[in-house]
């Protein structure tokens, strides 16, 4: 444990923390210290606090920690996980920053602000310079660093290596989006048992914003986004885990089915060079399966934290069409956010 | 029952078949008298040649009635409702229609033939014209007409108010489609609780080509596919009955929504006109709830005949999205054939 | 309309508020003339203050209504009918009673009060004579009486004619409750997707108590509780609407299943008699196919209020098992007080 | 691998023959060498012949290892893994064992023959004594043992450590049965959706007769069966995997509850002593939460070889009420086989 950075969780109780924890159980860097919730929950043993929701126990260490409010109290460790929702984390994360953590958030509050890297490690591991832009980092050398909404991730995954060699010009993306997205209690099953909800809020702009964030190139101390059209269409369906996406996308250049299949498979970059531990081995894999991916079986694929990719074949109006899976409780948010620290220790953000 | 058409069934036990024995009953001016399904059923009565799944009761003088062997035999009436499946439908639907049988058939085998008319009555009723140019009608009378593929007529419902006032140019669908829609049994269990499925066999060229035959005009003889290029992406999920699409549509016209909306609303036409008693009053129903159409909610509008569309919002790469809504084995099948039956009668072709 | 009985309807946002609209809509003998909910609902037309949730349309009329707060103002008609929750409930109900309101509740809180009758028409409808007991109606004719849990009315729609005819002496019974009986929200659907919740707060002492209450006789001014012991099992699984329930049953005197059979389909009674419009003509059906009852094919039928039992045979243990059916939120709530409404009226209490 | 056993399976293509492939990949004791089944299938490579179905991807090395058919070949190896449908297992299974074949079966074909021990490793290992009766033991050295029904398996390991220390007398039962126990393609998806199956076939006798077997006492070479009495309600639910079900029970001796938990918990037998590599280290868990056990959340505790146990309480007819739950196609199934062929293994019985 010597070797290990001590980490804390902020909204540890709720579907994300609760994530959080599960990924965080045996990590080899990384050990949970302390955990925040909602003053509802605060002074309460963990296990008591929580409705422990995920079909692995629950570890008993975690289980006896006490829940502490969710705020700078001078025992919360340097790096903190946040899994808050947006409203409490636009009040929570700044005053966490101040203090002098390494916030690295699950919310969407910041994630389109201007100095506050949005990062995938896999695809712009290099945002984090941002970091030394903030105030927070000048002053008491405190951060935040975010990680993008769960229906965004897994296409900019997919997306990504094809940018790189091709430049992707335009994409339409209608997502079928699983039911943990929303959190606990989330989404009432009278609404969603054989039924699709065509509707998710406030999703459509927050993919088409982030993912120009995340694909666009650092320039001296911000970001300029990238020069790419995207169309949301997002959808709830009745899947407990695992957003399943349809796209049709335009290139700059044009390239072949093989071409880009290969793009996908030798895509490898930072965190796999930095062998980060949560990150695997290959970040997006494609099925050439004819009815693949499917959320019940690929979701849990790189450990949950690999894009799958599958069905794809000519677009009559773009170029190509595919469909990506991702897991968006793992990869979609909190793997990601642990990603994420991995990569803010290897780049000596912690010290 | 002395005004009303006597009607045949062929592939009365199946899923689509169940369907026009229930929107059959009590018909206002058809009458069953005649039912037929695969060797295996032959000889039976009714009820106990079809495992009935539907939640209205089976009619109990259709319970009785003897399952006839799907061949013309001298004593089916001349309209002839087909619900086989393709295969099945290309040996024996031209039997029927050579013997001098109106065939009104949910099939996809014919639908693209170049002499048989793809109908819906809102959109292209007079195509049934070509039934002149087929060789049976011309030597005995008898002539077959087909209803598109199930997600291709929510679709197709909702473009032409818009096609007749603006031109539709481009369209990108992803549909979310039942399980209805491949049968009984269809599609197993295991593969599709808390799944989804990125493929349904066939289906995208059959939206693509079919749109274009609908909404194209009719010259001659023979029928000029409408100019318009759609794109689509077909998914299965975890719902009975009821096709949701997410589409985005780029006109030739520019509109605004308010026009788009008004397009909808006051869309009557052909079967509204004759009084078709199959007919919707309102074909096209715009809800302009937040997070509507849902199958659950949605799909028996019209007593299942209306394409219910919501959610129109801007696109970010054409012009225009939104969410389209149709009943995939009533509007979507049995339903659609039941009124291609009626306008045929409407329009004299029964006599 | 002039002859039609005005209503009120206390909780009229709710999952069985939104039923009690859909019932009353058209129906013969009452009319909706007021609605009432919470105070954050206070205030607002009725289309604002609810979320519509069911699959037939808000009528209009209804749309446009006030709603009110929920307490006697002097403006609300004789007739309530209530669907509130137990807490609420145990304030509200007590305050329309003694305001001189007939209250027709939905709710658990007085089923067990001494003099307050618990009533199914078809099994119990002598049990208003308690009314007469109420301090309520002594005072200013108000009065409350209140129908069973609605996993308790299905079952003892299949027992009373049981035990009339040969005595029931013990019953096991397990549940398969659908969510639309936990209200909404009520169960996320993260609980309940691909799974069973082998629990349903408060039930099994509900069923137990409730069921020897309906099935006891009126002595004087209380009911004597019939000497039947029940053990009941509840459980929630994913299914929208009806209760599904496996029952082992021992009986007094010995019956043969013809008799068994015969006993469920013979069970005519008061609210059949007095045509009750609401009452199915046959309360208790048998479906002698090998796998039914099942919700999705059965519930509807008897309009919602009938009880659907199949599957007799012998038990190893007990005499017989089977399985009953019911539709939750028809014939086990809203149904359920529309039908002990029409009783009241029937019975002149409502003068 | 030179000390694993090599290991065929017949029926490697379907659900639980998948299963096998999973569960047996990385065993410490067992190495695929052979697979079989219809002649559909064979000749091609698995991988071809197969529809993989699981969320682990199928071991390479595993999908190209060829099919052969269903027949002992002189390569397949001693011991074999079977997991055929019952009227295929009636003609296969003997004729393996006639062929010097050891044949560990998961089909019901055999399970109630007299000298083929049905075996629960926790439960009665003991019975596979009667191996030696078997006339293919004496002639050839091959033999057959049998597990029980996925329904029934669960409910046996909760029964057997209240069985030895307090007698169980009478047991209700009443399940609600994943879809993954009926195979593949197996429950239509149109069946079970929003669904409840009060049936599945013949599997209330086999519930009832396979409990006595196993909780039966040897004999010479004969299985005395338990002197209990069962009665079971057999119902399927939109689940995918695990069984779920709720259990009377009369004791013959008296009972607390702590003496029931303690029982359950300190619950340790013949195959932990033996420490073979499948079993749990606690057959049976007790959860003392209010809610518990449910399928997704408990079904791969003990990584799905432990009965999962919850809800005790007192019953009003019998002695005490309870929920168990098991995975069906793992404790219930593969996972059920696998640990009678360690047990063989452990017994000499494979030499």
């Amino acid at each position: 444990m010597t070797n290990k950075t001590p980490v804390g969780i902020l909204g540890a109780t709720g579907t994300v923390g609760q994530r959080f924890i599960q990924l965080l159980e045996g990590h080899p860097w990384f050990e949970i210290e302390w955990l925040a919730a909602s003053d509802r929950s605060a002074g309460k043993p963990y296990v008591e606090a929580a409705k422990w929701n995920l079909s692995t126990l629950l570890p008993p260490r975690i289980a006896s920690i006490p829940v502490s409010p969710a705020k700078p109290d001078g025992r919360a460790p340097k790096l903190i996980f946040a899994a808050l929702d947006s409203a409490a984390a636009k009040e929570i994360e700044p005053a966490f920053a101040a203090a002098g953590h390494a916030v690295v958030s699950n919310s969407s509050a910041f994630r389109m602000t201007e100095d506050v890297p949005l990062v995938i490690p896999e695809v712009n591991g290099d945002h984090t310079e941002l970091i030394k832009s903030q105030k927070w980092y000048r002053e008491k050398g405190g951060f935040m660093v975010t990680n993008p909404n769960c229906s965004a991730i897994g296409l900019v995954l997919a997306l990504a290596p094809l940018d790189r060699r091709f430049g992707v010009d335009k994409v339409f993306v209608a997502t079928m989006q699983a039911v943990s997205g929303a959190g606990y209690p989330g989404v009432p099953s009278l609404d969603i048992l054989g039924n699709v909800i065509p509707y998710v809020a406030g999703e459509e702009p927050k993919m088409e914003a982030e993912s120009r964030k995340l694909l666009g190139s650092l320039k001296g101390s911000s970001v300029v986004p990238a020069d790419l059209t995207l169309s949301a269409h997002c959808n709830r369906v009745p899947v407990e885990d695992g957003h399943t996406e349809s796209v049709s996308l335009k290139l700059h250049t044009p390239a072949t089915a093989e071409e880009i299949v290969a793009a996908w498979r030798e895509f490898r970059c930072l965190p796999q060079k930095l062998k980060l531990p949560t990150a695997p081995e290959q970040p997006v894999i494609y099925d050439s399966s004819p009815d693949r991916p499917q959320p019940r079986l690929d979701r849990d694929r790189g450990k949950g934290m690999a894009a799958v990719v599958g069905r794809l074949r000519p677009c009559s109006i773009f170029d190509w069409k595919f469909t990506v899976l991702s897991h968006n409780t793992i990869r979609g948010a909190a793997g990601a956010a642990v990603l994420n620290g991995e990569l803010l220790r290897a780049q000596g953000y912690l010290r």
